[in-house]
């Protein structure tokens, strides 16, 4: 042995953030009138007794323990108490359906559910079909435990007050033992598991914290908007206790106001979420201007961003703002659109176009945007799915057959369909099941939906594919106009905006007014409803 | 297995750059009047050109490679081209004595050599003594090796002309196998090697792009002044080719003029080295200003640095002068003066007595001030042995039995004596072996010599122990006036100024004036020297 051979735990997280960042604060709302703000000391100390409270409830190595819950303290609590005490932590998608929530539950084998007081009428109607759980927790500032209908629930602020923050978490954790898991959903079929491991989560963490990368430090006032229980919210909450970053956890309400409130009132540094939170955001913002001098960074993911977006605020307010890629299967940090040292001095529009792409991949990691023909050139017009692999990356799907459906040959195939910029960053143009095609060519959905959303008068917009007899599918554009539009905003003149733009050949052969585009679960536009709600949709002619 | 087993390997670096980095440029000086200027493209295809032409040659996988060189292109290139291939780096310290080279060489059991032209007159007297190299290759822009008196001498340019750029990096070689060894000196005996692995070179380069520490960056114009046989340039090397940085390597030659031109002449944004070249530029650059606004950050460890020279670059330059922590044995990173966010609102003078100290602990490492009661409180008094562990620390010293000496339960213990401030930043105060022990009471050599370099007559100084019937050891202060005050200075004036800074007990016994502070091949004060020049001084009464 030539180096210790010191293993990557999160332990040592918190052992860190204990030592060096004690003073530091975590402000947490636990309701829309209740921030609750502790100082790190105080959160290490809470976080040894609830690994030592759920130990005596007979938390063991290796078991499961489920989360139920929006972004705060006492989640932030169990991200850690959990993994480091060796049990693995699920993080529940709460707005999944009934089926599938009950479904990961029973499928990872959940022992233990730390559930928030009022997503409790969520979980109770399919609490009898959990096969494997022996012990449900509230979490909240008041439990009343009489009106929980859960069996025999406990209060998580009971089991802190009887425990002891004497605990030691164990020092011979694995780094490639599993540490949390999560699961998304599928096309078809139930949702798919993830497991991460210390050392995934370690590295990705290291990942977060580059000078090329979000670059997490202790200087930072981190608001994850993110929920906790979607990819563990970005790895953000890692990356923050193990740099030492203030902490603001918003709780169950993220309303445009509530946001920007927050943003003010504790001097945010760096946010997270998907576009629709953005979109809001931004409309709130030129509506109630504040000052968000101190927002250095926000991070932006899940979808593609509208240039308007980005464009409103990069030269309105001066903030950054960075369209990253990932996917639960990749922990999620695969690529951030920084800018590399030869566009800095790239006009306006050029840099907008470096930021509307996915970005530049990650030190550690690989990706390869591939076709039949292999690697697509970079030539930003070849499309091709995304391949991944690297240390953070998983490697299968929890006992899960399609497992074999997307990892191949030691990479991770995505479903994303993308093309290379001249300086290897990823632009989404699709997702394979979302493609286009017409007469034989790929048309991308998501290039037309980005057009359309930079269109003033329009709010959100989808493209999805409608039968035709001769080109066997075309283009049809779903938007939401904004309100102020809402009557006079006409087919023509989107189209006509569109002609600019494209060839002949990919302009939407109609356009559909809606009043809203239905989303997943995670905010993505779910197209598959939207094409099954308009499957019986004809081109008038 | 959940994640992928991606090795950390440095030959993602290599691909990583290739991928991403092929247009940006490696600078490098070669003579006093020439500089190579090529793309990172050219540096990954000479780079394996270089492995094949080794491999042709002989090199196997765990093989040991000397480099006996300074801070150029060709070094980077054996820099990857070794530990890639699966052999080992062995960077020699060119400034060691001949005896300590030549064991140096036999005892890593180098079988292959490449040496610098420039240094082959250091090298060809030892050639007969070692043991077990088969092969001397030179690098050089026009190495004529007729006149080079090593045996059956290659030339390096010579050997990559017939070696093929198709050679390919092996895919196997695992994260924890050696990579690259250096060794260090030690108080008594021949030098102790450490060995580096794939592993820890990674972990190690990840932390150096990290925001909180040094934050290497695509961005980055790095100029290494610390050379490439000391500690591996402090790693920067490597992060530098991970991130993509610029890089300008400085050749044999790095007197303050050469150095301040490089600086203006390729707009570098970061250096590093002692603070001996440090207090030379200061001069030089009071002498004749030139523009450094392109400098974000200078880097110093070595040694502490005088509160002035701190100073001087942060209040006239507005440079970041950040003091780091290390040593051969930690990679060397293992801590760095950057601030915490409650210090943005320190006066100037609190914040240099934060820049002054060895900073705060690097995350994934740990370190303790211990005692013979355990760790020393945090109270800035308390002096103790620094003790680390972490994933890029050495657990051992290459087939040596000092192994025990100094890694003891897990931990490497330094021989360092320090204190730790309230925030938990490591203030060396001494060597072990440099303490003075007087009557029962440790005085801090570090702090005496600190206090005399800032006195504005003083370029620098060294406190040594000399022998005192009554007392013990008493101090002795040895100093070197600058230039203009040779004549002028009085040991009393030296004396006064200590005594309004330290209690009487510490004041040193008598001052001698020296034309020089003898120092050891890496720029440290040799303080054994020093003593064994004095020690039959005697105070005169």
């Amino acid at each position: 042995m030539h180096m210790m051979d010191t293993p990557l735990v999160l332990t040592s997280f918190l052992n860190r953030a204990e030592r060096y960042f004690h003073a530091k604060k975590i402000y947490s709302r636990t309701s829309p009138t209740t921030i609750h703000e502790f100082t790190y000391k105080e959160y290490v100390k809470r976080t040894r007794k609830l690994a030592d409270a759920l130990t005596k409830l007979g938390m063991t190595r290796g078991m499961k323990v489920g989360t139920f819950a929006w972004n705060h303290h006492r989640h932030l609590e169990a991200y850690f108490a959990v993994p480091c005490a060796g049990a693995v932590l699920h993080m529940i998608n709460i707005r999944m359906t009934p089926e599938h929530i009950a479904y990961v539950i029973n499928h990872a084998e959940d022992e233990i559910l730390l559930i928030d007081d009022n997503l409790v009428p969520l979980l109770a109607p399919i609490a009898s079909q959990l096969t494997t759980v022996k012990q449900f927790i509230v979490m909240g500032d008041n439990v009343a435990l009489d009106s929980v209908p859960l069996p025999n629930a406990l209060s998580y602020e009971d089991i802190l007050t009887e425990a002891s923050d004497d605990y030691s978490f164990p020092e011979n954790v694995d780094e490639n033992a599993p540490a949390g898991m999560c699961y998304t959903s599928a096309t078809t079929g139930m949702p798919k598991g993830v497991v991460y491991t210390h050392r995934s989560i370690v590295l990705h963490s290291m990942a977060a914290g580059l000078s090329d990368s979000i670059g997490v430090c202790e200087n930072d006032v981190v608001l994850p908007v993110v929920p906790m229980f979607h990819a563990n919210a970005w790895g953000l909450p890692f990356a923050s206790v193990l740099f030492g970053s203030t902490q603001v956890l918003p709780g169950p309400m993220f309303t445009p106001q509530l946001l920007l409130d927050l943003f003010v009132q504790y001097k945010v540094t760096l946010t997270a979420g998907v576009p629709t939170i953005w979109l809001g955001v931004l409309q709130e913002q030129r509506n109630n201007p504040r000052d968000l001098s101190s927002l250095r960074s926000i991070v932006c993911g899940g979808s593609a961003s509208p240039m308007g977006l980005i464009r409103g605020f990069e030269e309105e307010g001066g903030i950054p703002y960075y369209t990253g890629y990932g996917m639960t299967e990749t922990s999620p940090l695969v690529s951030l659109s920084t800018y590399l040292s030869h566009m800095q001095d790239y006009s306006s529009d050029e840099k907008m176009h470096v930021r509307v792409t996915q970005g530049i991949t990650m030190p550690l990691i690989e990706t390869r945007v591939v076709n039949e023909n292999g690697e697509v050139p970079w030539d930003g017009k070849t499309m091709g799915e995304i391949t991944i692999r690297g240390p953070w990356i998983a490697a299968e799907y929890y006992k899960d057959e399609r497992t074999q459906e997307a990892f191949k040959d030691g990479w991770l195939y995505t479903g994303d369909i993308a093309v290379m910029t001249s300086d290897g960053y990823i632009k989404i143009t699709d997702r394979t099941k979302d493609l286009i095609k017409s007469g034989g060519e790929w048309i991308s959905s998501v290039e037309l939906e980005n057009a359309l959303m930079s269109h003033e008068k329009v709010f959100e917009a989808a493209v999805i594919a409608i039968p035709h007899e001769k080109w066997l599918e075309r283009p049809l554009a779903c938007v939401v106009p904004k309100p102020e539009f809402k009557d006079t905003i006409t087919k023509e003149e989107l189209l006509d905006s569109l002609r600019n733009q494209f060839h002949k050949t990919w302009i939407p052969d109609d356009v559909v007014f809606l009043d809203e585009i239905p989303k997943t679960s995670v905010g993505k536009f779910m197209k598959v409803k939207l094409r099954e709600d308009l499957k019986d949709f004809r081109v008038e002619v």
